[in-house]
């Protein structure tokens, strides 16, 4: 395959359909999703027929159980690529939508009006359903998109694409809306990277090495997600119970993902009473606990923290545990050391609350409540492409709205400019 | 001169000047810029004599008057700095702002709340009004701002930098919120470019050849506007004398800029009528005429157009005139050369005006109004610091709401993920 003529190829056709995608009415985008979920009802053995030979292929080359379990699509799986489908068909249509509109003083109406961003370039690691959910809110958001998935999931993934392809042919709509690569060579991505003339935006999902590659590679503006650092301050006067619920929460519930606990911060008044029952808590389901000088006191058996351990990305069940004298030496802690995911305060003192919701510099920024709640579909954004922790054009869970931009559009009667 | 240790200090204090700056009050933020107006017309006399530096060296070294025109710091000019202060401290403050705020069926009241991007490298050619135009805005949105200006005004910056500084120190705001570089040399614009770890955004505003040097060294987003090609499509059924009078004010007014006409296209049935009096107007004011075959059909003084002519950005009193059948040859011409700046249609059919405000993929579309409306002040933004031609983060127009994002707040009251 002469990779750099396919990839600027399939570039150059998806910017071919991005004009007539940008113009589509949300009732054909609304059935051409609904056609999918059909057809994926209608072939799922056949989808699965093509997803064995990838969980084939890669219990043969001895990835762990946890790797081949997310590169299934079991009937399960099948049926939640359904019912995303759905969803997004139910979502509002951000494309069209008048943000203001306003008249100058000359009598021009001038309004902000969403438009689609045009071309994304979507690159992703195993799971092959999010081929389906991600391409998905692009057609709903009327941007093409180009699908780079895992090179383990390439037979599901170019099944899922004809899939796609049957639908969007049904009603007209150029095959170039959403394309799957098919080449899993490093080589397409790169080439993918320099296509800044044809692709407007590039989404990496994955672990912390595809996104560096990504980042560095790229010659087109990446929408990026390092790593959720995630903080919660128990503060002074904090009711105790909802404290250990909210903390255990985050840490347990599902400790492998961006939005758990990774790093707890506790008022020292409180300290003495909380630490010991939390810790027993946490201890009880298997969490491993990290803790200052300070909360040895109050926990002898906890093993002392290291410097790195401030800032980590743990995913795991462990947990670095912090007695700060108070607020600001919280928020200090956290600006220093936070990745701007997350953050949260358990708190019963009105000020403080506010002060933390202001100045916790983080794409979300609870009060009593968990840090698991950064996620686009907690938060009512209906559904999420990726979550940015960075601040330009979009900051936390990006859902419809973050795959677009707005234009200016200007009703006149012959003004000119003196 | 260190520069690379001058700069990345530099980057440093406007990275922790940046956290105070987020939390400042609108009123503060206010009396700062009116202070700086203050101290404008106080030291009114020992900045002109810095500029008068910056000018004569410009003279010595044989710039055109056009550029020592832009150079000089006129009483005129050292007023309208004074105005825009004023103009800007009377602006609302973005920051803070609730976007939009809903309740969840959990209970969560989810918000999302203005915040100022952090830190901003602003680059710039020559006029030294700008330091303080773009300081303004980077300040009232809450952002921490290194300027790079042009190497003929370092004088005048350097002598509006400190007067910057005094009014910030009056109100103990940290003096890295607004910084100028004190060096010329093209080494400290490519360390700035370095920064990214404490610099969030570049904004360059110049040439093109600025532009592409930013955009093509830069390891931090740019925010960039390479050109405006702007056109006007003139409909069958226009107003002849609304059509002559926005297209005169769009070419002529003042062509030097990139909201100033640089097509005009003419459908086919109205051309017979319209250019020969269009033509012979423009001739009068010394614009000269480049016409695709059938514009010399119906003018035979027109000169022919050649290929590189459409989408060219003359900046100068040269028109490029094409005859086009149709409002869809139109649209796919304008696809085919725009930059994505500006267009405008002159018409009084009302489904052809609706259609092009949807399909023409610029940052300003205009129906019976001249392109020089793209423009911060004139859209009604109060100011702005540049116009995006590309989509993300901005497109268009920029002023205090671009020079901000949104971060998600949540009030909770002990919720957990099940």
């Amino acid at each position: 395959m002469d990779i750099p003529k396919v990839i600027r190829e399939m570039a150059l056709e998806a910017k071919q359909a991005a004009r007539p995608l940008g113009n589509l009415s949300r009732g054909v985008k609304d059935q051409v999703l609904l056609r999918m979920a059909q057809l994926l009802q209608e072939r799922q053995a056949a989808i699965q027929a093509e997803n064995a030979k990838d969980v084939d292929q890669a219990k043969a080359e001895g990835h762990p159980a946890a790797f081949i379990d997310r590169l299934t699509l079991s009937d399960k799986v099948m049926n939640s690529m359904v019912t995303a489908l759905e969803e997004v068909a139910a979502l509002p249509d951000p494309v069209g939508e008048v943000v203001k509109m306003w008249r100058r003083p000359n009598g021009l109406l001038v309004g902000r009006v969403r438009i689609p961003l045009g071309v994304i370039g979507f690159i992703y690691e195993s799971r092959p359903n999010v081929t389906v959910d991600a391409a998905a809110l692009c057609l709903k958001s009327g941007n093409s998109v180009i699908l780079k998935g895992g090179k383990e999931a390439l037979h599901s993934n170019l099944a899922l694409a004809k899939l796609m392809q049957d639908a969007l042919g049904e009603y007209n709509i150029p095959a170039g809306a959403a394309q799957v690569i098919p080449s899993v060579a490093r080589e397409a991505t790169l080439e993918l990277l320099k296509q800044d003339e044809l692709v407007d935006l590039i989404i990496p999902r994955g672990g912390e090495g595809l996104i560096r590659f990504v980042a560095e590679n790229s010659r087109i503006p990446v929408l990026k997600h390092y790593k959720g650092v995630c903080h919660i301050f128990v503060d002074d006067g904090a009711d105790p119970d909802l404290a250990e619920t909210v903390c255990f929460n985050a840490k347990v519930q599902r400790p492998g993902v961006c939005n758990s606990m990774e790093t707890m911060l506790v008022h020292e008044k409180i300290a003495p009473e909380l630490l010991p029952r939390m810790h027993a808590r946490f201890r009880e389901a298997g969490v491993e606990l990290r803790g200052c000088p300070l909360t040895q006191k109050f926990d002898p058996q906890v093993k002392p923290a290291q410097e790195e351990d401030w800032g980590y990305e743990f995913l795991d069940l462990i947990l670095a545990v912090k007695v700060v004298p108070d607020l600001d030496a919280a928020l200090t802690h956290i600006a220093q050391y936070s990745s701007n995911h997350t953050e949260a305060i358990i708190t019963r003192d009105y000020d403080r609350a506010q002060r933390f919701l202001q100045e916790a510099d983080s794409s979300v920024v609870l009060v009593n409540a968990s840090t698991r709640f950064n996620d686009g579909g907690e938060l009512g954004l209906g559904a999420e492409i990726g979550i940015s922790t960075s601040k330009l054009h979009a900051f936390g869970p990006m859902s419809l709205e973050e795959l677009t931009t707005t234009k200016f559009i200007v009703y006149g009667s012959g003004q000119i400019r003196t």
